[in-house]
């Protein structure tokens, strides 16, 4: 069960309304890779856990963080849109140097919002599930989680330097500073689980030859043209966890048949080969 | 440009049909984590790759291997689905236990694509291009390639228990041998990228005190009930780079203030506070 | 079965093209709450009405207006587009003070449609059946219909602040007096069930202690920090169906257990508190 | 910000696993009217809040405690599908009465998540963000959150005959009772926002006569054969405010011209009335 | 404007309920090429056509013809859902052989439309405007149109298998008879528009040396391993309208250069080639 | 098997960036007729290819092509978005000029991209499965692809007249020369199948009198005001297969019945014609 306080985690306050800015960071509210998908991809990780408890209360831990860091975008954009009402934007359309940035607003927050935040990426595509990840492997999930962060924190360093705005900033300065916790966070959470299980997911399917094609495991197919991919670590020596060595394909051969599917029966509709006459 | 050969990188050859297994493959073919996922990510990441060659032409032979894989796929659900005629699937409703996997057949394979495999998931969810990333930035990059390479072998290591079709088994064998490879070539390629540029995305980011808010950097703010999550090495002791000391925040307090949006003009119609009259 | 006649609706007549102010209309087409919603959900609900004729007979008489609606707002945007050939648009980009409005512009207006509406939103997301509604239940139906309609003028309403255009304006000012009418509807006819059933969906789940958790269906959990809430008809005073007393539970316990879900067998891959070997 | 407790709202305990159930219970979780829609609803619509406080304060509590019940609804499914590994799946085929439902079973529970809730309906489909509303006007919003406790009602309602589970009917009727209160809460806000502006929303928009068509502002058009919707309160009559009176058009006529949009210049490709000879 | 009566336009009457086939044929209700799809294809390119009126009308005729036709399959729909309510359902699971076909109902049937048609596919993903076609150009989108109508009636003939019937094959053979019909329709259609215009879509574009690659508009290039492709008639003699001789490119090189991509300022943060240290 | 060589099939060299015309071209990249689908579509088509080897080996070597296609345009859209890195964006709005335009660039390639194309359209909507077609018959899909091919050539030539950029238009004239020839190239294969088996999809359901409705087969229904239809060569005449005789339906007549669906039992909670009392 949640309760909420009605304090923003950090303070959000801008220098001036900027309702392009405001477009543009919906990318990191609504986005793929925005606060909505680390908020539910924590959360349903947490809820769904089977593991050792310290996970799932650092899974809940976070996750209510991130509840919160999307109230926190809420209110940098809401603030973003003030002044920005339809008859203001039509006013604007007349003079030309203010007008150059009315086709770069989101028409959704004015139309449809009415100058609030919308659960959708910077092009209004609306967030939906299929961007969070939750498969109750945690090795797998954790190295999602630090992907998101990683993304994330990309996404708002470019956003940092897409405005002038030093109170827009100092909301980024936060970010910033939490997405690089979190991927601490992940990389030592995902560094004790590989000591304790291996490094490849998942660890439970047992690599032996008779149940995994062993002689494919470690093999690198030059299948583009140019060997210049043989000149890194993945090529040749040790794979990490020492279980065999890796080999370069330098002209890889296929090893399977041409397939050759079976033609259906008729009631497939196929109409193939067949001599058919369907005039009366 | 890309060239095509007529076999198949592995051999594909199913015991006999089975429809409802056809279904269940379709997720790692079309699904989030599917081939085709993995395919277009690489595609994508070296299409747009603007760093060393070394690394494109990693991503141009791994992405064009997947092309292959969504090939071998398609091969695969072909043959489970002959002999599922929707002739034969209406005869089968007759007897109650070859009719008992009757609901669990995607109806597209039989109304749709006529027998053949789709662009879809398990659950007839097209395939769609939020599915992939490609950023730009090589680490951020590769850590979601590791994490899909982790996702995508362990459904595969699902679906080994869910048949006991031999052919089946043999094709998922090399697949998981693949996936295997894949996990170890990326884990490789991110330890050289990070022992380069560092572990944080991204690493151009500078971290000083005034772009960043260095004191939140460090902190995991206990925001769910107990403090199991104090337990891991992500709530004490040095970072991973040894940039800064984890705290673990047991009490936290919000920092920011309540927030107090601005009423807007009539003209956003909001309708607050105000007494209307709209009877004539 | 339906009929089509020449005329539209109602006059549509702009002043002038304006393809910044057809993309913005583009909402109340095929937005969320735009047209082809109604229009899709008074059809589908009257088609599978199986209430009584008159409820039937009325969403009929207004789902076959909403068709004419969409073509009244297709001939609209038409209207809008004329003169936006691609080669004017390219022409217009030489010009900074003309060049303002293009970036505003659907790039699908010209590139897809070739000048004319198309089935999406005022960002470009392609309209969807999850817009729309029809559950079979009449009240819960009315209920949606009465709020999207009340959706529907808000944003006629907003659109109508944004531009000049008299020709416009005579067309919004038609459709807000529609969707006025609409409201009353649909308030009348909610008024009429709810006098016949009860006002809570669905009136034939009973109530009775046995089958309800009674004590729970009167409660205001305050879960958000401050008693504002409490100052509202909601906390206090007998429910409106004078069925209960409402109570505002200033300091919510939680009645349920902490969750421990159980750790799945082996096959599931969870790769939990065990120890893993798979070094060869 | 928010905080996590450990227990949940209210007990959640099956009887026993039922993977099928687990599929269905999914559309209240991750569906258009499931509970990840009223919590997202009430969150933006409370974030984006510019009116009175105890508005805010209300759709806090209440998006506060959806939270809850999504994770209540994530705790329910994981219990119905202990015992559904992916093997247990495939040795259930084997015997026709228990494969019997094995069609019915969502495939993501067993090879995606893991025996875990997904952020999707019954079908797969993920959640998305334009199942929500967050308009900025309350009495439209709250139409619209009248609405979705309707449906979400109503779907409980016919899951409660689906199983014969006594656990989960526990659950269900804390639910069914919730539902109902929150129905009543939302009935309670309207009437209190109705009776302050009206009952037409946006009531800030002008009504008179220059503003709006006032003359279509009270007629049903009578575009489906029959009659039968006459007989209704929404045909004769004083509208609800009073503010005009109802009229039957019973053969109502077209008012609008035939559109006859212009012909565009070449450069847009639509190949009309012309001559071309595109052989060389 | 459109006008509704009451009666369908051909007759609809099942023999016996059957909430499976009642799925699948939401197939050609809201899928890809259902009857939505061709209605608001038609109804669009209608609303949109700027060419000779006889197209128009016809574009009219057909589409207001498909409104009628979604109207029929909810008919279908809704008899052959009849009888299957949830609690109906929950006992039909206690029987093997009644239970078997239980798995392939769509859940949304039950829980969401209560035993209506769903403006979905027979996996009950929404329809969507990105199925359909409108694009201005009339010989462009005819040629969606006979391919609708091609895949339409595909998918109602692998229908017509599905089930024994009468009443839904009597249905099926009135579809199968308009869908031949609207085949022929724009069959004669696009051949008296390419004898105007030409084949090549779009005319209007100069095909002379100086707007169009004409050496490369003949040449069929062999990147697949093998030759078969040469037997066809599009790898010899003269193109369709006789602008040119077929080309076959046995061995095709490539004319293009490796790209290669700048590498970007620092403020993208693609973190290549440099030496970064963020360590304090 | 697929292998890639470094060349680009065309050369690709732009005169200047351009990054509103790199968010144009997205459209014919990963909109609906965008190169990704024809690369999709023909893969699939010949994977699943279940005919006459010279189709497989076409459809093989023309869908090969099609992924050169994509690699083509993202090197394009690459060269556009040189030099409009996230901070030289916020430079250019602070002159009006230079501004102009910036609100037509896909916030997408500075934020999440990095400067590289998406698989979305120009809107920045995800490319999705349902934008393709393998149903498994080739005459309807040989129709699908020359409606593809034609869609695709008629937006490159509406995008040709958006720019004066000569790099960019001798891409064009590349492509619109190869999609003339892929139009052909169907054209070719229709006529081939349909001489074959005959013009109607699917040639193999025998359009025999039992099993389907000839009588309404021939039939144009006249259902929008108007005889302007009547003068196309849809409406009299022989069908071009010469089966039978067209017939105009100047005033046709519904055939059905009007629908009367059965009230459903009480646990579907329609709640209606009842009189429930759930007043306590």
């Amino acid at each position: 069960m949640f309760r909420h306080q009605k304090e923003l985690q950090f303070e959000v306050k801008v220098d001036r309304p900027d309702p392009m800015l405001a477009r543009q960071i919906q990318e990191v509210l609504g986005g793929q890779f925005g606060e909505m998908t680390v908020m539910m991809q924590y959360l349903f990780q947490g809820f769904n856990c089977r593991g050792e408890e310290k996970y799932k209360d650092l899974l809940m831990d976070i996750g209510t963080e991130e509840i919160g860091h999307v109230e926190m975008l809420c209110a940098l954009i809401s603030q973003l849109l003030d002044g920005a009402s339809p008859e203001e934007q039509a006013k604007a359309a007349e003079d030309p140097a203010t007008a150059a940035i009315m086709g770069g607003i989101n028409p959704h927050h004015l139309i449809v919002s009415g100058l609030g935040a919308m659960p959708t990426n910077s092009n209004g595509v609306p967030w939906n599930g299929a961007y969070m990840v939750a498969s109750g492997n945690l090795l797998a999930d954790f190295r999602s989680n630090l992907h998101a962060e990683s993304q994330g924190r990309l996404q708002v360093a470019r956003l940092y330097h897409m405005t002038k705005d030093e109170g827009v900033k100092a909301v980024f300065r936060k970010m910033l500073a939490r997405d690089r916790y979190h991927q601490y966070q992940w990389i030592t959470a995902i560094k004790e689980l590989e000591e304790k299980n291996g490094i490849v997911v998942p660890a439970s399917f047992p690599p032996e030859a008779e149940l995994e094609s062993q002689e494919h495991a470690y093999e690198l197919w030059n299948l583009s043209e140019g060997e210049e991919s043989k000149a890194g670590p993945w090529a040749q020596g040790q794979a990490p966890d020492e279980s065999g060595e890796f080999v370069y394909v330098a002209n890889p051969v296929a090893k399977g048949q041409a397939p050759e599917p079976k033609v259906p029966v008729t009631e497939v509709h196929h109409d193939l080969d067949k001599e058919f006459s369907n005039k009366v």
